[in-house]
Order: C-alpha cells, then sequence, then structure tokens
C-alpha cells in the first residue's frame, strides 16, 4: 500500500461525458406523463402511483435520463441527503446503527452521506463542516458531547439534528437508553448469584461519553446493592478482542479475589472469555463474566454471554424517523429511552 | 417500533432559517485574505499553506460561514462526493472495506454516500440510480455483476467507478484477490494434514458472486489434490453465526465420514465452532475447522481459527486510491490481485 496519489484535486473543468444529453421533457414524452410528473415521481414518489412512478423510471432508464442532483437540490432548496457522523466501525455496533439508519431514511427516499475520521485524526468539528457544506438536510450525531462550535454551526444553518446513544438531550433531541437501568440489570444478577467483589473492564472514559456514562451507571448499580468494584480489578482499554485478551490477564495474573468481572462491551468479554479459555479457568465456574450489547456472536462464546441487549437498530431507526418527521414538518415521537434487558447465558452462575 | 412517519415529503419552499447568511466575502474580509484563497481553502486545500487554511477555517466558523455545497457543485462541476453500492452489513466485512474507502477518499476531501437496498428489496440499479441523480462523481460497486442497465446508466454518465471483491473486470477496472489461490492455500494446508474427505458450509451462490467465486475455487483446489467434496457435507445457507451453527448440527448428525470442514467465512466458522464445543466434539482432534477471511474475532475463538487472510481493508484502501487518481486525471495503478496468506491457528491439526 505505497503508492498513494499526491497531485492537486482536478480543475473544475474536468468534463464529464455527457455528450447530448436527455432531458426531463424527453423522459416524460416518452413516458406519456406530464414533466411534472416525471419530477414527482423521482423527488416525491408519494404522491404518485407506483405503476406511474414504474414508467417513469423505465423511460428514464432507456434513454439514459438522471437528473443533476445539484440543480435538482438548488431548486428545490433540499438535497435528499441526512449526514451521519460517527467516530469508528471497527470492534462497534456501529455499522448495525449506521445501517439501521441508513434503511429507514432510504424508505422515505433520503441517502446517507457518512463522515468518519481520516487518518489526520479530523475532529467532529470538521466533518459536520463537510457535510453541511454537502448540504444535507438534517444530521445524525453520536453522543451530545461535541465541541460548542458544532452546535453553533448547527444553528446558525437552521439544520435539523439528532443526536444517537446518548439522554443528554440539554443541546438537542437525542435517542438513547438508560445506562443506570443496564448497569442494573447486570450488577442485581451478579449479585442475586452471591458475587460480592466485581471487576471491570471497560473503554477508556476520557473523551467517550459512552465509556463514561458506563463506568458511572456500573458504580451506581454497585454501591446500591452494597459491592465491591475493585480497582485491582479494574482495566481501561480501548474496546477490541485483544484489549479485552490482555486486560483479563492483567487481573487474572494480579491475583484480585474478584468472583466476577463486568465488560464494557461484547468485543471486550470475547477476548476475556478466550484469555480465560486458554488459561484453563473454568467460566463461570471460577470466574463469571458478563456484558453489554448482545452482538450478534454473543450466543455463539465459549460459553455463550451472558450481556444486556443494547438498542442498537432501534436507536438507528429511531434516529432516522425522528429525522424525517422533522424534514416533513411533523411532531417527532416523544424521545423516551429504548428499552434494554438481560439475556442470561451461561458466562454467568453462583460464586465459586 | 410502531409509528412511522407517513405524510408526503416536505414541500421545495421548506425555509432554512438562514436570516443573513455571511458570504465568502465576509470570509475574505475576516480572514485577510482573498475571496480565490478562500474558495481554494475549502475546496482545493492542497494549494495552500495548512496556515491559512486553518486561518480560512476559523474565521468561516466565527461567521458561521458554510459554503453552499449545491451551488459550488454546480460552479465547479463536481460534488466531492463518492457513492458506494454495498448490500448489507451485518455479519460481513463490508464495514471494514467502506470504513477503508472512506477514510482513503477523506484524505482528498471526498466524502463518501453509503447506498445499501431498504426494506423493500430495492436492487442495486435502484442504488445507482439514486447516487447518480445525488451527483456523485464516481461509484463504488460491490462485486461485478450486476445488471446490465446499471453499466449502461454509469457509461451514459461518464460516471468513474470500480469493483470492488472481484477479478473480473470485463466491465470496468476493480480491485480483488485470487479466490483459487485462497482456496488452494487452506486446501493444501488440510491435504497436508492428511485429511482426504472435506465437508463445506458455503453461502448462498444464487445471486452471490463472491460465495459462487468461493465455492468454484474450493472445488478445483479440492480436485488438483485429489481430496473428496462430499455432497452429504456440503450445505448452503445465509452467511451468518446461527446458520453456521445450525449448518454444522446437520453435518455433525448426519454422520458424514468427513475429518475437515471449511466454512466461506469466520462467521460460519464461528457458528460452527460453537455447535461443535456444545456437542463435546473435540477441534482438531475430531474435526478440523478452517475458513476465510481472518475477521478480528478470528483469534479469540475455541479453539482459535485457521483462517485464510482476505485484503479486505486493502480492497477499501485500493478502491479509494483508484477512484482519485481517475478523478485527478492521473493514471491509476495497476489492478494485481491482491495478496492473500493462510493464518494457522489450533482449529486445524492432522486427521484423526
Amino acid at each position: 500500500m505505497s503508492s498513494r496519489p499526491t497531485a492537486e484535486f482536478p480543475t473544475p473543468t474536468k468534463p464529464n461525458a455527457r455528450a447530448r444529453a436527455a432531458s426531463l421533457e424527453d423522459v416524460a414524452a416518452l413516458a406519456g406523463v406530464s414533466p411534472g410528473t416525471v419530477s414527482r415521481a423521482l423527488s416525491r414518489p408519494e404522491m404518485i402511483s407506483e405503476a406511474t412512478r414504474q414508467r417513469v423510471l423505465e423511460a428514464a432508464d432507456r434513454i439514459g435520463y438522471v437528473p443533476n442532483g445539484a440543480a435538482r437540490a438548488m431548486a428545490m432548496r433540499r438535497t435528499l441527503t441526512v449526514g451521519a457522523v460517527i467516530p469508528r466501525f471497527g470492534t462497534s455496533s456501529f455499522p448495525t446503527m449506521v445501517q439501521a439508519l441508513e434503511t429507514t431514511l432510504a424508505e422515505r427516499g433520503y441517502t446517507l452521506l457518512l463522515a468518519a475520521p481520516d487518518n489526520k485524526g479530523s475532529q467532529t468539528t470538521d466533518m459536520v463542516r463537510t457535510l453541511l457544506a454537502r448540504g444535507v438536510d438534517a444530521l445524525a450525531l453520536l453522543g451530545s458531547r461535541h465541541p460548542q462550535e458544532v452546535f453553533a454551526l448547527l444553528k446558525t444553518q437552521g439544520t435539523p439534528f439528532v443526536q444517537l446513544w446518548t439522554q443528554d438531550d440539554a443541546l438537542g433531541p437525542c435517542v438513547g437508553f438508560d445506562e443506570s437501568q443496564a448497569a442494573a440489570l447486570v450488577v442485581d444478577h451478579l449479585a442475586d448469584f452471591g458475587h460480592r467483589e466485581i471487576g471491570f473492564i471497560g473503554g477508556y472514559t476520557r473523551n467517550n461519553e459512552r465509556a463514561e456514562a458506563r463506568l458511572a451507571g456500573l458504580m451506581r448499580a454497585v454501591a446500591k446493592r452494597g459491592l465491591t468494584l475493585r480497582e485491582d480489578a479494574t482495566v481501561e482499554t480501548e474496546y477490541g478482542l485483544q484489549q479485552g485478551f490482555d486486560a483479563m490477564e492483567r487481573i487474572r495474573l494480579g491475583g484480585s479475589p474478584v468472583s466476577a468481572v463486568v465488560c464494557g462491551n461484547d468485543y471486550l468479554a470475547a477476548g476475556a472469555l478466550a484469555a480465560l479459555d486458554q488459561a484453563g479457568v473454568p467460566v463461570p465456574q471460577r470466574l463469571s463474566v458478563a456484558s453489554f450489547n448482545d452482538n450478534e456472536f454473543a450466543p455463539f462464546m465459549h460459553p455463550p454471554l451472558t450481556t444486556v441487549h443494547l438498542p442498537i437498530q432501534e436507536m438507528g431507526e429511531q434516529a432516522g424517523r425522528h429525522l424525517l418527521a422533522v424534514l416533513q414538518n411533523q411532531a417527532p415521537e416523544a424521545a423516551a429511552p429504548l428499552p434494554v434487558h438481560l439475556v442470561i447465558r451461561r458466562s454467568t452462575g453462583p460464586r465459586g
């Protein structure tokens, strides 16, 4: 992966080989409808019958007509695009959430623009600026803790937005779930099994409000049940399988008397279970392991993983519906926290 | 998830609260540069110094200036967006590939537009049409086997494109790897361990050229080494963990005399390993399991999974570099197949 393009951007006059471009009127003539119907078929399909829409699309295909998106967007003062600012895809549940968002928006003809950090480590402000410059009609932001200027920009532009995976609605509408409730589910379960001293492998809390909220929720739940979250069995790390593996090795070799370890997400837990498996530590007989997310692989771990099911897909869907409602001048759904529940599998058991 | 927005699209006149919009000239005055420099800072950053770019961006932020993307795009005849047509995100390596594509493009100021099927099961042609209507400068397509009209549309529009995960360059440039080589790596490894009769759990080959190429590659490799791919231990299914679990149960209970099973990807293999684990079948002593992809979880399976490392991230990067080169009127890299290699872990061993 060595060679890279180094030259400057193409000149603005780069021609698009569009020799004798078909017009909207050509499509109308071929489909036997009015130009207005063609326009509606392409931008407001709900207003016409599916049969007419199909006829128009077939005519457009036959003569190779594609509407000029930029010109159309200017005329309509909207682009039918929604931007999403998502920091990373690897070993996270964000792809699932983004796909749910994308699918919900696509149902109404919106296309999702994706912004993620480039290798230069650009920040949220840059990503939001880029998406606004692309003329997005609305924006989905992961979390609420962004630089002031992000919200200032959105306000100046009058761009509707929604925050995902947060309940902090001080700066705008959000979809999320109750972290305290999620933590209480897993802690109550362990307490009921007689566990008293608990370890924790979590994501770095610095600059990650989701990791921070998870740890805070856990500490509240632990205090409420009179358990101890042992410092000598608490590790903050990157979210990832290898990181979970390494963290569990540290806890195991540190000799802390914990009988259960909670992991910040299923990727950490999968790594932690592998470490215990390879060290011959029986789970849950010697150590219980529980987690958050209920990713698709959780039932297939060794042993199957007890984890709090988080509404990953539902957050994407609810965010999409919220933005669509706002874009259609409708009242959005009330932003109640989405439900969570504990999925009890075989990685947790009575204190040995 | 019951309530859905049902009303029609917003009217074109929906106002964007843009009371007294700051102009490019305002930014230039505040930053103490010419309007041309502001324009370059925003669209061709390579042409000016980083310090100047920063000064312009800060000035733009202070007065809330965001360039009108649609107007700018019309003036420049490009939108600085690249579309990607990707069928699904769940239990696949596509998120990793898409993120690599997105990151590579973002380095040069391009934003990725994502199109995936909506719930109505829209096809590639619809997705491509949508992205072209958004004015994308270029397109990334997963695979090469798309309806004729997709390539006709791209040709009519003169839109550059690249196909990912294929070596079939009959219709245009592509980035991929050699499926035959990948299959030979895993089959040679099993043959060297003395395995003669092999099973296969693969993705549905109908309408999935990648699954089809994988099966074809495997059959060639098996024939070459004189092994047998047993029909009573061959299952086609959806790619997924539960599907891998169920398929392995079928093979196990069917009593086929295979001593090794190859899985079409790591998700299927993870499910298959869980089935064997829960049934108490020792791996690799009684059955060897091998796979393709080398997803991030492969080293953490029970036991760690032997799998062919595929260039998932590299395909995304190479596709991004290819499109950037074309968009910058440069010669793209030669499209040599990307390298693959076998990662031997503990799920394979000598025939028992």
